[in-house]
């Protein structure tokens, strides 16, 4: 019989996930009192939080037959938040990670989403960061919430609101990735019959890989606004663009350019990648903004421009003309 | 008909949360960018997270007709958070909060639960605090995740594992009153039935008030160990005896003294109101060890003394004889 959470009482089943997380300097005291402690940059921490409910955030089952693992949630988890203390420009110091697990679920599966958090930490954080505390409820679905601590390695922070008028729109990091990796999943191909560069695309979906080095390295090079792309382009570039008080003018050559990659498995779905690149969203790439004088720096490509805003402009367009998550509605016209 | 959240979108929603939450000069960024940006003192910053999930940490309903409100399920989540904080020497800086909801949730019971939290924040908090940021996610029952941040004004947070023998034990706050207020609610009397002090009792259960200023008050004092008493008196005095390799025997009349004040409530109950006092957790009280030479800060009651532990002795004791949740087994001896 598997062993399920229900078998275990809380010190048990703690005791089977703190040896999958590792230390870090970051953490001066972790996991065991009433709280832990934190080691930072200065008199700041950025701070963020976010919760992944089965069946509303992620699947434990996908129409293709794949079957999200507990290593997947703990991965993409750990990646988004670690995202958002990215997309200020901050570094990740700490986790802390609170689980509601319903009885009937595997033991296994909580220690593969111990060893998925652990892995997107060691493999994707810039900084010196590990699980600083957590706590575990139950409930009848399972529920993962991380809130994420950072340092802030620059002076300031780079916000949304930041943009000006004449600067670069740049992006750094995986774009519609993981739209595709969704239609996959939501596909009829079992994944046993996916190409490689099919699985390719469904584990961008299933473990994100944002550029978590990128967000200091565009701070320090003078980015002037900065978010994460987790909702997809369009959406967070009008959102960029709203808080800015500026319009975002994307260029149709840069996109079609992104978009090439993609179009080899577009093309057998018969999609056009353009609505992955524009619509799809959390690969959790960043969308910068940089004066026109300055250089990007390294992983950046440069995709359109800060326009003037007004309440007769929309906030985002594609060579001049009104973008939409899908991009080519207005195409159409 | 009333107005659900499954009929708002997340911006209408939040739009109706954030007009219920202060500011504060802890939170530099609050809601609205990727992250939040907290100030702390020093480069230390204290974090504990929490989950409540409806049905297992609390109820909508209870036996005896009380239905708990958005408000005192707001005011519990920032009370036993802020208390995580108290309990290391620290005061807390800022709150971020992540709500899942089901869409039948009514509308005012999401922002009676904002009221709540500010007003526990408002209420309780010894420091300048206010939510910095959240979450909002669907999902098949209420689940409320609250991370809490807070900042050391003492150089060293008092841990659970720094209690020395001859130290005196002594607590900070109620002790028993949350017991007694679920007994009544897991009871028949109908809420318009019960006493004034019926009354109170109910609502330190619902609205737990820790002693948020005695913290770092306790640490200041030279507190060499501490924790917030959550889970009953003798299970986190067992723990703080554990993490310091210590044994604790509690004073028979200090505990008499405590009990005193419920006997009224606990006698029409037929209960002995030691159960409250030994068994019952969720007053976050503070639970301190002092040297023995140090004189106790307002608020502390000497209620034992640390002594030596090992292999045979009882974690914690009464009078000498080991101490039960219910307290009393050993004494029928």
């Amino acid at each position: 019989m598997e062993l399920t959470v229900g078998d275990l009482d809380e010190g048990a089943l703690l005791a089977r996930i703190f040896p999958r997380l590792a230390d870090s300097k970051s953490v001066e005291l972790g996991p065991g009192d009433d709280a832990a402690i934190v080691r930072g940059m200065g008199h700041r921490t950025v701070v963020s939080i976010d919760t992944q409910v089965q069946d509303q955030d992620f699947r434990l089952q996908w129409n293709n037959g794949y079957r999200s693992t507990g290593f997947d949630v703990g991965w993409k988890a750990a990646a988004q938040n670690m995202s958002d203390i990215n997309a200020m420009g901050g570094t990740t110091t700490a986790l802390v990670v609170s689980l509601t697990l319903p009885p009937s679920t595997p033991v296994a599966w909580v220690e593969d989403l111990a060893d998925g958090l652990q892995a997107a930490i060691s493999e994707l954080a810039a900084g010196d960061c590990s699980v600083a505390g957590g706590d575990l409820s139950a409930g009848r679905e399972i529920s993962v919430t991380v809130a994420v601590l950072g340092a802030l390695p620059g002076s300031e922070a780079v916000l949304r609101s930041g943009a000006k008028v004449g600067d670069v729109v740049a992006h750094c990091g995986n774009l519609g990735c993981a739209a595709a990796g969704w239609w996959l999943l939501e596909g009829s191909v079992p994944p046993a019959e996916l190409t490689p560069e099919q699985s390719g695309l469904v584990e961008l979906f299933a473990r994100p890989r944002p550029p978590l080095a990128a967000g200091p390295i565009a701070a320090a090079a003078g980015a002037s606004a900065m978010l994460d792309v987790s909702d997809g382009l369009v959406r967070d570039a009008s959102r960029l663009a709203r808080a800015s008080g500026v319009a975002i003018n994307l260029d149709f050559a840069a996109l079609a350019a992104l978009a090439a990659p993609l179009q080899k498995v577009a093309g057998a779905a018969g999609v056009d990648p353009h609505t992955w690149l524009l619509g799809g969203g959390e690969d959790h790439g960043l969308l910068c903004t940089f004066p026109a004088n300055h250089p990007l720096p390294d992983g950046f490509t440069a995709i359109g421009s800060v326009v003037p805003g007004g309440e007769r402009t929309p906030p985002v367009s594609i060579a001049g003309r009104a973008a939409t998550t899908s991009g080519w509605d207005h195409f159409a016209d």
